[in-house]
Formats: C-alpha cells, sequence, structure tokens
C-alpha cells in the first residue's frame, strides 16, 4: 500500500476541525482560497467539511472538490446512511474523494453517548464502512475516543472495519488525554495485534487538552503510523489539534527518526498568518515555528551568543519556515554587543569607551522604555558624542 | 534531601526567563505584585531576576526578596564573580535565597560562545559554585544547552559542581531541541552515572521551540527530576518556556504517574490573565488550560456527548483552573441538542416539530452569522411560532 515505508502522509483538517470553533467560521469562497493554499504548501490529503452538518458545509466540499487536483479530499460523517449519502453526493466532483466515517470506541462513548454496546457500536461502524464502500474507494474510519477505549475491543473493532474495506484506520486521542508512552503503546499494540493491519494506513488524531498533541502524534508515528491529522496553528475544538508545522519541523529536524512528509515548510509562514486572519484566531507571540517571537533572541547572553555563532540558539533557519529573518530586540536584558550590532548596522562605530558609556545610557533608557528604537539608539549616541 | 521521593518543586521563571521576552518588560512594583500572587499559587522557588543586567532587575530582586515569605527567591549570574557579587547583594533580604549560577556544557557552546575547553569551563563552573557557596547554602547550577551536550561530560560536570556544593542541577535544553524520549534519557543517565547525584535535586528547564517544552518536561520528571522550571503560559524568548499549567494538570490527571506538586491550581485562571495583561502577551483561545477556548464544545457530536455526560468530552473539570464554567457555543456546527440546550436556557419549551422548524432556521442564520447570541435564538423562536 505504502510505496515509500518512511513517508508521512500529512492530513488536513483545518477546514473541518479547526473550522467548527466558536469565531472560526468561513464562507466557501475563503475555504476554497485555503484549500488551494493547503495544496501548494503540499498536504496530502483535505479534510473539507461534514457536508450533513449545514446546506453551507455541503456546498464547501463540492466547490473544494472542484477547486484542487492533487490533494485527496476528505469528507467527515458519523456511521450513518444519511451522513453518508450527503457525503458521497457533496464529493461529486473530487478526483480523489475519500470518505471519513466513524463511531464511539470508548465505553464511556459507547455508554453514555450512544446508550449502545459495544457489539452493536463494532455493527453499525462495518456497516457504515461497507456502505460508503459501495461508492468511494477511499474509506478512512475513526475510533472515536480512542485513547481511552479498551484495547482488545480497539483492535477488534480495527481488524473488523479494515476487513469490511476502510484504507485508513484513524486512532483519535479524542479528548487529548493520553501521555507519549500511552499512546506510543496504542499504535504500536494495533502494529502487533491486528492481523490484518497491512491493508490499511494508521492514522494519529491528537488534541491538545494537556499540551501534548505534537509529543502523541510523533510518538504514534514512531510506533508505525504514517498519517498525521493536523491543523495549521494547531487550531481547532478546546485547546486545538495537532500543529502540523510543529509535527513537520520535528522530523526535519531530527534525522534519526526517519521519516518525512512531502510538505514544503517555507510556505508555513504565509500559511499561519493566512489562516489567522481568516479564521480570526490569534497566535499568541510564543507559538513555536510560527509565533511573532519564534526567531526572536533578546536576552543578552542569548545574544551574544546569536551574534557568535547562530547555531548556538538556533535549530531551525527561520528562512526555512518562510519566516522574515531571525531578530535581535534591545531591551533592558540585552547585552554590550547587541547593542553595538545595531549601532553598527546604523552606520555607528564606537571604540571600547564610547561603547560603554552609550551601553550605561542604554541601561538607564532601556530600564524605563520597553522597546528601544532606531531613534532611541541614535539619541543615546549623538548625547554620548557631545559630552 | 527530599522528604516527599514523589513531590515536584514548582521553579517560576516567568519574571526572568520570561522577562526577557520583547514588550514584556516590568517595573519592579509590578515585579513585586506578580511575586506575590506566585506566592498564593503555592510555587516553591521564584526566579526573580539577573541582578547584573540592569540596575532595574536588581532593584526587582531586592523587592521581591523582601515581599514574599514562603518560597525560596533565586537570583540568576553567569559564572563569575562580579555576577555572584551582585547576586548576592541582591538576595540580602530574601528569607529563603538561592544563587542560580552556571555555563555552557555543549561543545557548540564551549567552542563558539566561549572560546574555550571543556577543562577550562569545567573550572570555571566549579569555582562559580564554591565562590557563591561562601555567601549563600543554596547553590543551583546550569549546565547551559545540556541537551546538545557530551553526555559522558555533562555528568562529570555534575559530578563536580555537587562536590562543589551544588544543591540544585539544573539540565537545560536551551534550544528546545530534544524529543521527550531523549531529553528523559539524558537525566536518566545523570541519576545512573553521577555517584553523588542522591546529594542534590535534577531539575528540568525546557524550552518550546519544536512545541515539545511540557513533554520533555514530563520524560524528565519521570525520570528521576524533582524540579521543573516553568513560566505562566508558556511565556519566554523564542517559543517559549514549558508552561506551569500543562504540566502541573498533567500530573494532577495521570494518577499513574504518581508525582505532584503543592499547587493551587485553581488560581491558574486568574494567574494567567494577569501575567498575560500586565506581560502584555496575548494568551491564544486553543492555549492548553487557559485558552479562552480551551472548556469550549462547539461541534455538534461534541455538544451532544457533552450534554449528556460531561466526562465524554471535559479530562478536567474548567472549575479545577479557576474557569469560569465550560461553555456551549452555537455556531452553524451545532447540532439540535445544543440548540435545544439553550432554548431551555432562554425559558423556551419546543415540542419535536417546533425544534426542527427552529434548527432549521437556525442554520440558515448560522451559515451567515459567526456567533448566536441571545437576541438571534429569541427572534429564531418568535419567528417559528408565528408561522
Amino acid at each position: 500500500m505504502l510505496h515509500d515505508p518512511n513517508r508521512i502522509y500529512v492530513f488536513d483538517t483545518t477546514l473541518r476541525d479547526g473550522e467548527q470553533v466558536p469565531g472560526c467560521q468561513l464562507t466557501t469562497p475563503e475555504k476554497v482560497e485555503i484549500a488551494k493554499s493547503l495544496e501548494l504548501l503540499g498536504v496530502d490529503i483535505i479534510e473539507a467539511g461534514f457536508p450533513i452538518s449545514s446546506p453551507g458545509d455541503f456546498q464547501s466540499v463540492v466547490e473544494i472538490s472542484k477547486a484542487v487536483k492533487d490533494p485527496v479530499v476528505c469528507a467527515l460523517t458519523r456511521a450513518n446512511k444519511g451522513d453518508i449519502d450527503a457525503a458521497v453526493e457533496s464529493l461529486k466532483f473530487a478526483k480523489r474523494p475519500r470518505i471519513h466515517t466513524g463511531i464511539g470506541s470508548s465505553d464511556m462513548h459507547i455508554r453514555h453517548k450512544f446508550n449502545s454496546t459495544r457489539e452493536e457500536i463494532l455493527r453499525r461502524g462495518v456497516e457504515a464502512v461497507k456502505y460508503a464502500k459501495q461508492f468511494v474507494e477511499d474509506i478512512e474510519f475513526y475510533a472515536e475516543d480512542a485513547g481511552r477505549a479498551d484495547i482488545e475491543f480497539l483492535a477488534q473493532m480495527i481488524r473488523a472495519v479494515i476487513a469490511a474495506g476502510a484504507t485508513v484506520v484513524n486512532i483519535p486521542d479524542t479528548n487529548g488525554y493520553c501521555l507519549p508512552e500511552q499512546y506510543g503503546a496504542r499504535i504500536k499494540y494495533l502494529k502487533d495485534n491486528v492481523d490484518n493491519i497491512g491493508q490499511a494506513i494508521i492514522s494519529v488524531h491528537c488534541h491538545n487538552d494537556l499540551g501534548l498533541a505534537t509529543a502523541n502524534s510523533i510518538a504514534g508515528l514512531q510506533a508505525g503510523a504514517r498519517q498525521v491529522e493536523c491543523t495549521i496553528n494547531g487550531i481547532g475544538e478546546r485547546a486545538g489539534n495537532t500543529s502540523m508545522e510543529e509535527v513537520v519541523m520535528i522530523l526535519k529536524t531530527h534525522h534519526s527518526v526517519n521519516l518525512h512528509t512531502h510538505i514544503k515548510a517555507a510556505n508555513f509562514f504565509e500559511m499561519s498568518r493566512m489562516i489567522s486572519s481568516q479564521m480570526r484566531m490569534p497566535v499568541q507571540p510564543n507559538k513555536a515555528i510560527v509565533g511573532a517571537n519564534a526567531f526572536a533572541h533578546s536576552s543578552g547572553i542569548h545574544q551574544d551568543g546569536f551574534l557568535k555563532n547562530r547555531e548556538n540558539y538556533e535549530i531551525i533557519k527561520p528562512e526555512d519556515v518562510g519566516f522574515p529573518s531571525a531578530s535581535i530586540v534591545l531591551t533592558a536584558r540585552s547585552g554590550r554587543h547587541a547593542l553595538k550590532f545595531h549601532l553598527e548596522r546604523l552606520g555607528y562605530q564606537l571604540d571600547k569607551e564610547a561603547l560603554a558609556e552609550a551601553y550605561k545610557n542604554f541601561l538607564a533608557l532601556a530600564d524605563h522604555k520597553m522597546d528601544i528604537d532606531d531613534d532611541d539608539l541614535r539619541s543615546l549616541v549623538t548625547e554620548n558624542l557631545v559630552k
């Protein structure tokens, strides 16, 4: 099934799991524009919507199917014919359609959400896959709340849906509950105990409620999953989904993991800003990879080391993710070396004594003024020369 | 040294590693106010500043030392006498002072930042500890860039500084480079190979450049570290430090890890808002534990499950972290069950048919209006009853 055993397929759900966040809703033309950018980014699968949920969502799947060529276009359903019929209809223009159907797999969900039994839920899951398979070849099955499911029952369910025709099996940690070693162990258990697992791709789908979505996804990929479900900027319900940019850059940085994607990481910065602005979801300055400060060095110790050799403090080059170059920001924590760097940038060459004097004035100013700009710097030097 | 072997000491560096971020600078009175809140939160150690770096920072350490009673107050230095003298002076009013000194430990830092050798750096580290120890009993040593250091040299350095009097040894992943299993393995190596390691507490200090700070910290604690260095909201240079709220809530949620802190988690929400506002660092809505959406359920499937039993989708009760109760937000992705919940909240009891009609109108409206408020809901029902 996989030509390259170390390739990770990137499944973007910004337009589905991301878009259902309060305040993030998009119009169909906006979704189409984003889908085209995701295609340029090199995403393998675009989850375009949940067609039964509203007429607007249905129409968005139709228009995205028309608009993109390379990525698989995927539509979400619950495990029932009505949902699947709507998804099939919405995907009729897709070059490479996929239906994403599924049902709860934890006893918590089976008993309290579905008021049902394991046997009945398993039967409904298998029937949904078989029904969808009549219309679309590529069927992904999600075992909702798999992070808390009884592991033997989960294995039984996964075996059954693969036998029914599922090509991808998604093991979501719906509540963001697992620790990395726990989530990795679940994936490994399925690899080791589901006899037909080689006929499907295992997919990881993690949530960030405890801040572990990225680590859990990596643990799942290391244990044998080959698809990662994620969103740009990690947006999504509650604390969000796995951040695509974090997972992709971990795989790029850590060669020892020996896994790779086809994502064009240099598009990340622009993609991140597009999603943030169109979906009205601010990215905090300290967000990994794409936050405004992600590559900003400000303390004196760090700036000094950075200026001597950027690899002292930089593991990813900002330009690798399309970032407008690493910045050295001047604050009261900055050292002489950083001040000198900025003064030279402005054309001032100071000897050691003059620099010491300028630095003293700089610290007095910086203790009262948060950001020191170029005009402040010029005034420091002028004062200094006049004295 | 440790009375309770499963207790984790929480070392907050919001006022030091957090405060050096561009735009985050605080006045001394602001720092004192935050330090008092950190004391109420139950933080064990407050890193109050880097006294040699500026007169304002020096004064802040003095005033925080006067203002708090229970937490250890810690001041940062490089491995030289001038820095240590300033730190000692700034801590003179502290009831429980600690000096945090250290030096680079990776060959990258030793060669390119210090232009030195392993032998010379080791000697400087040991001398700094011995010098500081003359004035203050509690000495923490940081081995900067330990994440990339040669592990045998790191062990040698840690052994030497403990012999010189270090009470805490901090193993920073300065560049946020490690994977959790790598970082955990470093801590385990030190536990297993440094013969005097039992005389000091191992501290984890992680950065979030790859989105792994929380997972790395947990891996380090599981491997034997007993102090975690962190900030509120995960603020800090570049992609920030470990988020205190994430680590604390993981330990609270995962009883199998069998570690605990003395943090009063119900203060997290207020603490998070205070830091965000005073330090001008927005918290993104999808931030784990403290983001505005962290407990907001919006999709129809999730809302339905949530209304049936909140444990279906909620692993932490919002009130546990001081959050103003979980919210069900209405958008085009919401289901009938959520609409009914809100209509009943407003006093409307609709039969099945009337609800179906209201839901259809609701979807048509929600496809064009992002957030549906109570007035919108009332208008839906009125229209519906008039028909």
